[in-house]
């Protein structure tokens, strides 16, 4: 069943019920701007990641702010984007299965939908998919930049690849994927750009070879919100992938010379106990909030930690007892990670000045497949 | 969006769509009959915990096998299971906030309904709920047998608050619950029966001097999957709370001497990248099985771990290259922890002797609040 919206316009922020999504309206449109700005001299564009918000609504705000398109991982995501009106959708992911692959082509009737490979079983799946749609899908290579997870090698196993793409008369070969994950979360700066150094130098190595055999590549496209000014600015990268950016988490916050966003994300929950000495319980845990990034910290309340999770209780402790959230008391935590955060709930509470502006539904929430 | 079912009944276990939350059917029954053998001698009841499965199904299944009702954390998942005909629930947990006691209150027209308190302040909050909707609501004292999370002290904080409650016209004292969270994961059976030991004790304390001031104790509850049969074999637990014991998962097969139950619960995954070397990729990261309680290990496939999660990717590695997952391969995986992990899905796929046989819901899925 899907959840009842938490709230209603108008409402006063303390009114909504929890744990319950919150946006910061004024600091998410701070970010969006931000972004826009830092993006404009460099000639890089953004193409923000959908798997972090899974909204439609979003994707359009990001769009009105010179966004060229979205990203996503997986079909599902692409569906809820394209339904809701997006014209321009990036698969940055493999995609197994003749099931998905349909629906996959099915949407390419309705927005350009791309899409990322890194095998030649794929390409051939694809082209299949394709070619009983009736439509020419755009297809990227993956390389590896360094986070060993996707991706064919840069250089000639990429161009390989890439001239099989080229050479079927389905797809069409839409460029490189050259994104570097586990980059984005190096605390200090400089490793940080060392690490986006050897994904940029791949890319550029593979983008020259691409061009000796006689391929163009319309798009290199990687960048995360902790690196993006690294490849934004190195000639190289077409356009960049952040999505975190738009809400900011407690993990990216704990990056040296953070990304320079606002916490715009919040999971609003209640003191529903503080009966122990010294602890207050919240009624968000780990379900309300994922903590594969370390736990949340607490907004605007110095001295008041998050220190354990379970399912549906969030234990806080205090440094000076007379700071502790008093039972009933709301406070809004800053998740760890929000795109798993997202994915827990079926709508965003968007407040501006201590109201309810409006209520967005988190329209790809569990879209897994 | 709720999402579409993955599969069909009647389809081989290789057709279901990924990543897809599996029930093996067999084992789920051997699961339930094991619990209600292990119970029976004991005297002591099931009231088998929804926060882990969220399903009426589930929950009916496991009452036409003997257990008394259900426990749930949240009045969301009350309001699922009452809706879908389970008759006698207990809210395992503190709410606060008149919106949801004016909720739970109205379910108390079509179920019994009980809950849990630590705070005086939540007693009068009830007592005005029971009040205005009509009903009498049973309360429980929640005690703080070792977890410091919610719960008074034993002894005399318990009993005032069940005087408080005894005193209320709407309100029925409803005993006591004393449930050891921390002590289920204790990984040797001497410190976790030694902790156990002593939320035995703090509950026969408190329910002998509640005696003492005329209250009799209708339920004392607890014990969750990985002590339950120490709790039951107390002579002062009337009533278990165990969940996961109907799934098993990773991380309570982590214990020495682990609970007598088989692995029932899996997330198939499909292989949508092996292009690294010695590293396959799978379509579940941990949006599809929160880390919480440590990675997911493989079934059935010796050698191949599972050792690396980002929102949409698993990453497994070999001991041995032949054993590597081969690109489009589905494999079982058992999730670290159940009960987040089940809290992703909509649908259950249940599958017996590799064909899918049912689809259930995940009825409360996102019931948090």
């Amino acid at each position: 069943m899907l959840q009842s919206p938490p709230a209603e316009p108008g409402m006063r922020e303390d009114e909504i019920d929890t744990p319950a999504l919150v946006i910061d309206l004024d600091a998410f449109e701070h970010n969006l701007d931000t972004m826009a700005a830092l993006l404009a001299p460099t000639g890089t564009k953004l193409r923000a990641h959908a798997k972090t918000h899974k909204s439609p609504v979003v994707a359009k705000l990001q769009m009105a702010r010179g966004a060229i398109g979205q990203c996503v991982q997986k079909v599902g995501e692409a569906e809820i984007l394209a339904w809701g009106g997006v014209p321009d959708i990036m698969v940055t992911n493999q995609v197994v299965g003749a099931r998905k692959l349909a629906r996959l082509a099915a949407l390419a009737k309705i927005a350009q939908v791309s899409i990322c490979v890194d095998d030649p079983a794929q390409i051939a799946a694809l082209a299949e998919a394709a070619e009983a749609a009736g439509v020419r899908i755009p297809v990227l290579v993956e390389i590896d930049v360094g986070g060993k997870r996707c991706g064919v090698e840069a250089g000639p196993p990429a161009v390989a690849l890439a001239e099989l793409i080229a050479a079927s008369k389905h797809l069409s070969f839409g460029g490189i994927q050259a994104y570097h994950g586990s980059a984005q979360h190096i605390r200090a700066p400089e490793a940080r750009m060392a690490a986006v150094a050897g994904a940029i130098e791949a890319a550029r190595r593979t983008v020259e070879q691409l061009r000796q055999r006689g391929l163009g590549c319309p798009v290199v496209g990687g960048g995360g919100s902790g690196t993006f000014l690294n490849e934004a600015g190195s000639g190289v990268y077409t356009e960049i992938q952040a999505g975190s950016y738009a809400f900011m988490d407690a993990d990216y916050a704990r990056n040296t010379e953070a990304p320079p966003f606002q916490h715009a994300l919040f999971v609003l929950a209640t003191v529903m106990s503080a009966a122990t000495p010294v602890i207050s319980v919240v009624d968000a845990g780990h379900k309300a909030m994922p903590t594969d990034s370390g736990y949340p910290t607490v907004f605007g309340r110095p001295g008041v930690s998050y220190v354990g999770a379970s399912d549906e209780h969030g234990k806080l402790t205090v440094e000076d007892p007379s700071l502790r959230p008093r039972l009933g008391e709301k406070l809004r935590l800053i998740p760890g990670h929000c795109d798993p955060t997202v994915d827990r709930y079926d709508w965003y509470v968007g407040v501006r000045k201590g109201r309810v502006e409006c209520l967005w539904p988190v329209a790809a929430r569990g879209a897994m497949a």
